[in-house]
């Protein structure tokens, strides 16, 4: 597994510079003052290197929920009962949640996959993947072996393959596994050689000694693990989780496929961090979507220097933010096509000329 | 018109709170960690306290776009030519702007309506209500009559009114007049006491220069004509814009008929300022969309304490920003609707009563 995972990150390729400069060619001709249309530029442009064309349809959308239990909630650093992650896997699976309501209304399918839940599920509409009935325990041994972090990462890789194989355009990467809060700010720690007072957050309703547990047992937990800051597979098995790693694989399969991949809050952002320091280029093929309240979140988009385009006060999980952003990626495509040229608005050459020295036409202006 | 306006002002209904409090029963019954939905739950708890339901359908929906020459253009103070103002609202109404494509993708309607462009406009798709070709300069005089300004705004309140009559459920407000920059930083000075080097920006590629000349121009405009910050009338009369008196008054008349009305970027941020400086209970009907990158727009928004939801980096104008949200908050609804609540979610009593003491279940965990 080691080798074909090496394989895999050596065949990510660069993003298509070409066809993102055409599609800065073509932004910069049409009617409207350079870069007005902000992040929904951006997007194109980004989406461009990734598909290698100037505009490309996502109208074929899947979420992806990686769901699974995490052996670190039973020190209690989480602040609700690990049967919460099977009861909103099915909830899910079920359509109930509030990520699965955003993907139906965002026209999104919706695929739950099962990588570590410890329970035996038997659902329809959950993909049986699991590695194992959740993690260990990190705080008193390595949560998962490396051969178990890889075959987590490869089960991520061909949940992209296979939405892939299914005509599916853009997927988001979302999850749901009580304590994976913890296994996050782990795996942050160790990547970015940062404290988890620095890390850590409260969620919803920790209490500061609860918060302050939670940061003494990652602390404790990565000196005597001793993760290797440069082997992010190192990372994910002795602090991470089933769900985190299987985020990572399937990050690295859209880069690999050319297929573009939304994070969504905290915990996706880690995962789209470990892809990124496993290959940089994994990064080209990421589209962020809203700022968590997570404070990780923030250092994690920073470590890749990510901007979200959301600011929506969000920390459900579940991937859902990826849904909305969809939508708008989806509008950022049509607005390349569709806006007029200065030529075909009317606007004349020696205006355009002005407009391409970028002293003129000052937008909302 | 003066007592006309007033009796409208007069008549907005304060936001039905036992429906906001019906709302907000509803969000904390829904399996999921508290306001861990963010913005989408304080939007659907604010809609509910525009319409009296839980949730409303935002099905049908409506950009007006206000479109006006100002007459401080003629200064050089903004940075593209008068003739854009006509040219850019036919390309709005052929369905060729930004704005336009945005507009279509989010399946909204697009009113463009003829303020008082400096041309005779002969087109189907531009409503002609028109009050002048184009302000005078404020430069040396007032830009418009106090009869100019409340005939503006009540073109405003019956753009609102139409959009009812016409089935529309949410209203977005935009613009489209060079020079509208200017007008609106001379407002938002006026109102909040600020000197213009606060509220001016530079726009896509002011110079230094020009942007002093711009601010400048303001400062004397001022102090020379000195409006009262205590009558948003006689500010927009003497250094507002046609535009951003309509916009002002769409405001008005959404609040009046208790319709959402959402906030594009700097000037819609400024005209709604204006109607919240009329009547305060107008704030209670405006759901503000995209952080625009014009500075003025956040000193706009903390004035009437609220938030944009959207983090895109844009400063193109037209009420671009407005089909997006309205995305964004028809989703807000049917979140509210179809998710789950802790009973059907098999969350058990114990574990709720923990939830509602917002001790556990940390979101993103």
């Amino acid at each position: 597994m080691e080798q074909h995972l090496q394989e895999i990150l050596a065949g990510i390729p660069a993003p298509d510079s070409a066809a993102m400069d055409a599609a800065l060619r073509r932004q910069a001709s049409l009617a409207k003052p350079p870069h007005s249309l902000g992040s929904l530029e951006d997007i194109s442009v980004k989406m461009a290197g990734m598909t290698g064309q100037i505009a490309s349809p996502v109208d074929r959308r899947r979420l992806l929920v990686f769901a699974a239990d995490n052996g670190i909630a039973d020190k209690g650093v989480s602040s609700c009962p690990k049967s919460v992650t099977l009861m909103q896997t099915l909830n899910l699976s079920r359509g109930l949640t509030g990520a699965a309501v955003l993907a139906r209304h965002f026209h999104s399918e919706l695929e739950v996959i099962d990588v570590g839940v410890d329970a035996d599920i038997r659902e329809p509409g959950v993909l049986d993947r699991k590695i194992a009935r959740g993690t260990r325990n990190f705080a008193t041994e390595p949560a998962m072996t490396r051969d178990d972090a890889l075959r987590a990462i490869l089960t991520g890789i061909e949940a992209a393959d296979r939405a892939k194989a299914d005509g599916v355009q853009i997927i988001g990467v979302g999850e749901m596994g009580i304590g994976n809060t913890t296994t996050s700010a782990a795996v942050l720690s160790a990547l970015l050689g940062l404290r988890a007072c620095e890390t850590v957050s409260r969620g919803a309703g920790l209490t500061d000694g609860a918060l302050e547990k939670k940061a003494r047992l990652i602390d404790g937990a990565l000196q005597a693990l001793d993760p290797d800051a440069g082997d992010p597979v190192d990372v994910l098995a002795k602090v991470g989780g089933f769900d985190l790693a299987a985020m990572c694989g399937a990050f690295i399969g859209a880069a690999r496929l050319r297929m573009p991949a939304v994070i969504d809050g905290f915990i996706s952002a880690v995962a789209a961090l470990c892809a990124f320091r496993l290959n940089p280029l994994c990064a080209a093929y990421m589209i962020p979507s809203h700022a968590s309240v997570e404070k990780g979140y923030g250092l994690a988009m920073a470590a890749m220097s990510m901007q979200p385009m959301l600011n929506l006060n969000m920390r459900l999980g579940e991937g859902s933010g990826c849904p909305i952003a969809f939508e708008i990626i989806s509008a950022a495509q049509r607005v390349i096509l569709e806006m007029a040229t200065f030529n075909e608005a009317g606007i004349d050459d020696e205006y355009l000329s002005e407009i391409r020295m970028n002293r003129r036409f000052q937008g909302e202006a």
